[in-house]
């Protein structure tokens, strides 16, 4: 009887873990579409989905809060250990990583009504494609990664953030020389300026993302590594 | 004999947590000395101290690691409920604020670093310097408030930080305008509206830290309720 009622609580706690992940990644599934809803109404001009973005966000923040709790409550009830443990710390603070990843696409959704207003930039659409792109598929990796817990993917998103980095800083350069050149269109090149600003910031917060799904599988903090410098034993040199 | 042992556990998981929270106001006192000096530096020109801002980067890192294990550690080894695994879960997202904190004096270091060898920019350094005096006075307060558990001053600071928005987004439009006028210094102005970009965040960072510690002490998430909205007990109206 004893063994039966161990089971039992045991079968209810992964149970709350189940829904804890399963929460998590629902939450990941509405951030990762108001980015790509973000980018590409930028893209079109679009007003009506930059407004539908702008709404997703009540239902990030309620899913934030309501993962939060679910966190506070299974320490505090479950008291676990070890990798379970690890596991409520690593969603406590990746969930934190998706609520900025939707604040930025808020950001960009803000931007791109300033844009039908005051007209298109001039320039700056193709850099917005690619970056776009880029943390997209890094946003939707990371949160495959954490489905599947699958350490590699992570390393190769965690990874991946140096490009974005590049790509961003090639861009403001050229955006900078073009606003030399034609210095009527500034207010408008800068609203690009700031949406290709929050792309690279939705970049460092999926390579976060993935950084404490790394913590959370090894047990190693990786956050202060240069993701570049981790051996295959993802131990840093 | 037994109440002995249990006063001895409890002696020492009190100065576990006296140790977490002394570790937090050390790192604390660190980032905030990052964004006065990044700040200073700036208005000075001063390469020299901009590359001490820099150098404090691994000191932050290294306190941010340490007071994870420990809060992970805690965890583990007491099962803390109630209050103080608030206290810890609240210690654990908040030394996230700090750690970007740093990252943006950082930044404005490097963005200091460029205007020492490309000339200092013609307009923005007023803004900077009011603005920056804004936050830095944030980050204290914050600080104190979690020093003193202090609820008052928490949601004080959370306010301030809608000052700060308006005046960055006054700094903002005037700079623009400037860049208009005299498109040959876009280059460098441009490095003072990152700095202000920098110093905005570090207000975002500052009010998420005091909205940490009133979850901490009301138990109440305020994290996505507007702070001018709270009602005298805290709840959201």
């Amino acid at each position: 009887m004893k063994e039966l009622t161990t089971d039992h609580i045991s079968q209810q706690f992964n149970n709350e873990l189940e829904a804890l992940r399963q929460h998590f990644l629902t939450m990941g599934g509405v951030v990762e579409n108001q980015v790509q809803d973000a980018v590409q109404a930028l893209l079109d001009s679009n007003g009506v989905l930059a407004e539908e973005v702008k709404n997703q966000d009540a239902t990030v923040n309620q899913l934030d809060g309501l993962i939060d709790e679910e966190c506070t409550r299974i320490l505090a009830k479950r008291q676990p250990a070890a990798s379970d443990l690890r596991m409520i710390l690593s969603i406590s603070k990746a969930v934190s990583e998706l609520e900025r990843i939707g604040d930025e696409a808020k950001k960009i959704a803000n931007l791109t009504l300033n844009l039908v207003n005051e007209g298109e930039s001039p320039r700056g659409y193709v850099e917005i494609n690619r970056i776009g792109e880029m943390v997209s598929r890094m946003v939707h990796d990371a949160l495959d990664a954490y489905a599947r817990l699958d350490i590699d993917m992570a390393i190769k998103v965690a990874k991946q953030d140096r490009n974005v980095d590049q790509e961003y800083n090639t861009a403001m350069r050229s955006l900078v020389t073009y606003m030399m050149e034609d210095p009527r269109s500034i207010s408008r090149v800068i609203n690009v300026i700031w949406v290709l600003r929050s792309l690279e910031r939705i970049g460092d917060h999926a390579r976060h993302t993935c950084q404490h799904l790394i913590f959370m599988i090894k047990g190693v903090d990786v956050r202060h590594v240069n993701v570049n410098d981790l051996t295959p034993d993802y131990k840093a040199k």
